[in-house]
């Protein structure tokens, strides 16, 4: 199988890593799209429109299914996305609400995530349809410490303190955003140690597995391609804890073309269904 | 006369609206690199690099005179650059030391910016070479949290004691940051009021209108060429205070390959000042 991943920028190199480690057989291809990183604050429908590019883009490369590996773009093109293309698509917030139903016992659980996530309500809405109890906190400046490399600072300290502080007593805390697993150690120190942490890349790769298990693998062979500099994608690759694979610049301009036919295609697919 | 203005993204358009404000009979090019902000991480080489390139993308265009509206860039690329073409080119430091020791009478004069303006030491050197005892403190988070508009936040505030507060007294703070002009009144408060903000937008516009004060206006046309997406750079330099001027989409491709003609001339060019 060829698996399309795609994030705004690094992030989704803790959920590419996942998918790999669970299944070294298949093939790989990942876009990061640091040309516009970070997606977290950007208007809902600027998103939607990036990812109908960038799935365009990877169907034209032949995937045989696409993960979103960013919570951000999951909020905003899901499911739309998902029944505009003919291969299956995976986003990181329903494996997350499941397996934060699964480890709550208390049944309250907690999301933090950017302000583009939480103000979209979807993990609220998905986890109180499961009966369970949420708490929603923005934390726009996790991605940041994490791509500056101060994962481990007073800076991450100070915030990790100022954002999660006023939590209301919790069982589970997803972290709603795939650069998060990277702040894991200062999230749990400050969260106290009965806070079981719901990583989405751990939760997206199991269903993945488990739904591909049978499928033919590849070769096991990983692309990145990136639409900013192919240079700085490597070093701050390195920074969330390295990067296997060839990297292929992907102009911008390219995706943005491909939206714009996607767009089209979507809008007379919609008037067809109402016609 | 056709001025360009660059910097890695939008915190130099606080250097364009001086510049513009100053001469506004002149033509601007600016070049936000914005597939490839932030620069103040990134190590010095890419930085002077991607200066470079930058650089001969703007003569291309016929620009009479370059001004690099970035700390960190001016740190890592000058005086290389000016040596290197053939119009007056202007960094953001000359400009904010010489006006921190105009305004500085008790001769302690502090500098904050990016952990690579920083880490060069070029302003404490250039500060020392003038009589004044230093303090510098890089800080990381602050670029982010105006991209962010955070610049009024209780992460501002946390953020800006953090940095700040074990700082020694001062006269003077040099904003050494085309971002942090945004974060004036946080920064202003926490140093109290004793302590005179040197701001390189206001300084660098000063030195670069004067110089130019007789030289032929153009149309005053904006133009800015932006690597990344130019709707998210829109919606960013809005948060900064808005935009003026034609945005038009350039490919880091094409300025990749301008680096490569850039340090293959510097390179025969040092070799025949060295034979």
């Amino acid at each position: 199988m060829l698996i399309g991943v795609f994030d705004s920028g690094v992030g989704g190199l803790t959920v590419l890593r996942a998918l790999h480690r669970k299944m070294p057989g298949h093939d790989f291809l990942y876009v990061g799209d640091t040309a516009r990183v970070p997606y977290g604050r950007k208007p809902r429908e600027m998103v939607e429109t990036f990812a109908r590019g960038i799935a365009s883009f990877l169907l034209e490369q032949g995937v045989d299914a696409l993960v979103i590996a960013c919570n951000t773009a999951s909020s905003a093109s899901l499911p739309q996305l998902a029944d505009e293309v003919p291969v299956p698509v995976w986003g990181v917030i329903e494996p997350g609400v499941a397996a934060a139903g699964a480890v709550s016992r208390g049944g309250r659980v907690g999301i933090i995530g950017t302000v583009g996530t939480i103000r979209s309500g979807i993990y609220q809405r998905k986890l109180e349809a499961l009966g369970l109890e949420t708490w929603a906190r923005a934390c726009p400046m996790f991605v940041h410490l994490v791509e500056e490399g101060l994962a481990e600072s007073a800076e991450a300290e100070l915030l990790a303190h100022h954002y999660l502080d006023d939590r209301p007593e919790l069982d589970a805390l997803i972290l709603g955003c795939t650069h998060y697993p990277v702040l894991r150690s200062v999230i749990q120190r400050v969260s106290g140690g009965g806070v079981h942490l719901v990583d989405s890349a751990e939760a997206i790769s199991e269903t993945v597995s488990v739904t591909l298990a049978n499928c033919p693998p590849g070769s096991g062979r990983i692309t990145h391609f990136v639409t900013g500099d192919s240079i700085a994608y490597e070093h701050t690759a390195h920074v969330i804890g390295g990067v296997d694979g060839a990297i292929v610049p992907l102009p911008v301009a390219d995706l943005v073309a491909l939206q714009k036919v996607a767009a089209a295609v979507s809008l007379s697919l919609r008037k067809e269904l109402h016609s």
